[in-house]
């Protein structure tokens, strides 16, 4: 889309100039708002507002939906109050939060004055609920039905009242306190027959979700069960509202992105990196290379404590970026693996001894592989065919040696950190690669030169 | 649900010794598949088939649907001819192919020879789509109208055939030889007047597939566009299949885990991490570690060839871990980065000199910052708090100007890698942090010793 979004901006700007309104408008209508509003986000200011006032009036509303804020504040402010009421009256209630959130104090005013007073009521609602929690991402708009209808009643309501609702693919069944007793889905109102009890027919065990549930687990809710839409109920058990699938999709695609970011130590943003300028980059990046850089003192010291040993074998400084990468490496995997399961659900505190159990014996195999690969290559390449004359047998029992037992406590504190952190409320992402690789390198450095002092103290 | 189902397996465990069938079997019917089949992944497998056996057939269906495959195969071999027949006619011919794909062969021949002709010619012609390819993930089970349909003859169609259909929440419209001329969604056929016509309410740009389009485009499509299934056609714009939302999901899923195990240098696997065995987690990641270790020799030559220079200015050896942690964090701060914006769709590779200008900008921010703060550092901290005289203003600009300037190549060669890999085919999550860390190092160290020397050669 990207390459042909181009030439269709280039025929849209020759059009414009050429005041071909019709031949405009025609293309513009066989699009869908998804692509309009990635179109829309590339056209110049000014062309802006005209051409999204050439679109019908659903689908403007579904395209400003999609578009981005910047795009939706230059819209809104050159909206007439007539042309802003249209669009805030098709938008769906959680769309509204949604665009309300992204909008400055004077836009959001104008936003709500236009909402009717029930809609107005209802964002009002929404807008209390924590950011990330199962509230900040359901709608109001959902259908209820009652279990003493059947299916021809219940038929009868949902074409009366699914005109307004996000979704009609899923009704909720409720008593008169808005308990949430059941779930149907329309399937099977439609394939049932006529005269058959709601009651009858739906399901009872309905997996629900609390307002107040982490936006994550809503999601992972939602992937996990293979639904279309969770209902969300309050603390009483009183259905208020529902999520989504498509919502819960566009959460798991953020969180991943977040958790992709705080393992490579970068501040996550939600903004497309292209849209994000290099100042907020920056300012996402810097402070974990700073952190990062000055915990980097403590390999420092430890080198700068045995300086001495190293002058005298100064062979034993060429291997130290190897030992530090593969430390680093070894714990990167285990860390990475197990952020990952955590955040899949696969893996609970509980389970820490048997992750450690495993990857304990899965270090003891990649330890011994490297330390054997290591010593043959080190005797053969660095030693026979560089000629590298000061490497001695001793020496490379010590690298070699390093390795195995750095890779061993590499995957040891790579596997246990994410756990831990998870236990004591921290997110398991921020504990991945890099800080790992920091306390691993630290170790590593340890272990190095304790091995070289045994062994060239004991006189080898 | 993992605290629970310990408890759970206890009381289920204390029914069946004794005896309590009835009281274990109100239990399993209260539960739904997904967690059923949890639950039965972890039964004893004597006590598997019994449990199963409870179930009425089509929870069975379900359940059997989400177990693990070793569990599928143990009920499988339990089985009569009639019982597998149960369960495979209950199957959704997508889920049919996903198992047979599991299974040895002579479980997949028996499986064949319960499911009817009809079914087993479909399960064969799914079966000859390429893996990770859309035909691979589809299901044939979808409804078609016509166009010339009225609202009251669609309704009619869907009630008779809905049945066996994955999902009635979307239709499909097509002409006498199957092409696709439309979609629409059950609830505009419900909201819809009687006597309307089909082909005055589908969609008629509707937005589809090719048999042979990757898994990942396909559910990102789904993603993108908010739908909820996605037609799917052959060469000559047959309508062949679908592919759900659901399935769509895991695949994201999927696609993300096996992302993310690139981009920490482990082999993707598709098994769960306590379901994966030791020596599979090794073969998956020890490979990785030797090519890594291996590729560390360059760094290891470089130290050597300016042995002397370390060996009279032993102090530069102690920033040597500082410079390429920090070296390395920039550039996976890059590349991963532009990694998930390929993988998102947000980054095409024309657009490399727009990246590369980007990251060249917050690369000279974030050096400069670093160099900074780390003068501050060096100066305060190493020299005057913890006394090491060995650090004169010449070293400290030494380290600081290595710092800059690695920063700087660390995150231009961060971005381009995974960009040029993608161009040339290569996978672009693979050059992420562990191949571009091995290259940043290297060049950190150039660096590093080419400052040294034009420094100490100066005089200063």
């Amino acid at each position: 889309m990207a390459e042909s979004s181009l030439s269709l901006l280039t025929a849209i700007d020759a059009l414009l100039e050429k005041k071909r309104y019709p031949a405009l408008r025609d293309i513009l209508i066989s699009m869908n708002a998804v692509d309009l509003a990635a179109l829309f986000n590339e056209v110049e200011d000014k062309a802006l507002p005209f051409l999204f006032r050439l679109l019908p009036k659903e689908l403007a509303a579904e395209t400003f939906v999609e578009m981005d804020s910047d795009a939706q504040e230059l819209l809104i402010r050159s909206f007439s109050d007539t042309e802003l009421k249209d669009v805030v009256d098709e938008l769906y209630v959680d769309d509204a939060v949604d665009l309300i959130e992204e909008m400055p104090a004077n836009v959001v005013r104008r936003i709500l004055r236009q909402a009717d007073p029930d809609t107005r009521k209802v964002i009002n609602e929404l807008l209390k609920y924590p950011e990330d929690s199962a509230g900040s991402i359901m709608t109001t708009e959902f259908v209820t039905l009652r279990p003493k209808m059947t299916v021809e009643d219940a038929i009868k309501r949902i074409r009366r009242t699914g005109f307004d609702k996000e979704t009609v693919n899923n009704c909720y069944i409720t008593d008169d306190e808005r308990h949430l007793l059941g779930a149907i889905s329309l399937r099977t109102i439609i394939l049932a027959d006529e005269d058959a009890l709601i009651s009858d027919l739906m399901a009872h065990n309905v997996i629900s979700a609390n307002t107040l549930e982490d936006q994550e687990t809503v999601a992972q809710t939602l992937a996990k069960y293979d639904l279309t839409a969770l209902p969300v109920t309050d603390t009483e058990n009183r259905l208020v509202g529902i999520v989504t699938i498509d919502d819960a999709m566009d959460v798991l695609q953020e969180e991943v992105t977040e958790d992709i970011s705080k393992m490579a130590a970068v501040t996550p943003s939600d903004k497309p990196y292209l849209k994000t300028g290099t100042f907020e980059i920056w300012k996402n990046r810097v402070p974990w290379l700073l952190l990062l850089m000055v915990s980097a003192t403590f390999t420092g010291m430890i080198i700068t404590r045995f300086e001495t040993a190293l002058a005298t074998h100064a062979v034993l400084t060429a291997f130290i970026p190897m030992l530090m990468d593969t430390g680093g490496n070894s714990g990167s995997q285990a860390s990475v693996t197990v952020i990952r399961a955590l955040s899949l659900g696969e893996v609970q505190f509980r389970e820490l001894p048997r992750v450690i159990w495993k990857e304990f014996r899965v270090a003891l195999l990649c330890g011994i592989s490297l330390a054997l690969v290591g010593f043959a290559k080190i005797m053969l390449v660095d030693k026979l065919m560089m000629g590298n004359q000061s490497i001695t047998i001793a020496v490379t029992l010590i690298v070699c040696a390093t390795l195995a037992v750095t890779v061993l406590v590499a995957k040891l504190v790579g596997c246990s950190l994410p756990i831990l952190a998870k236990l004591v409320g921290f997110d398991p992402a921020v504990m991945a690669s890099p800080f790992i690789t920091t306390i691993v390198d630290a170790l590593a450095l340890l272990i190095y030169f304790r091995f070289t002092s045994v062994l060239f103290v004991s006189g080898l």
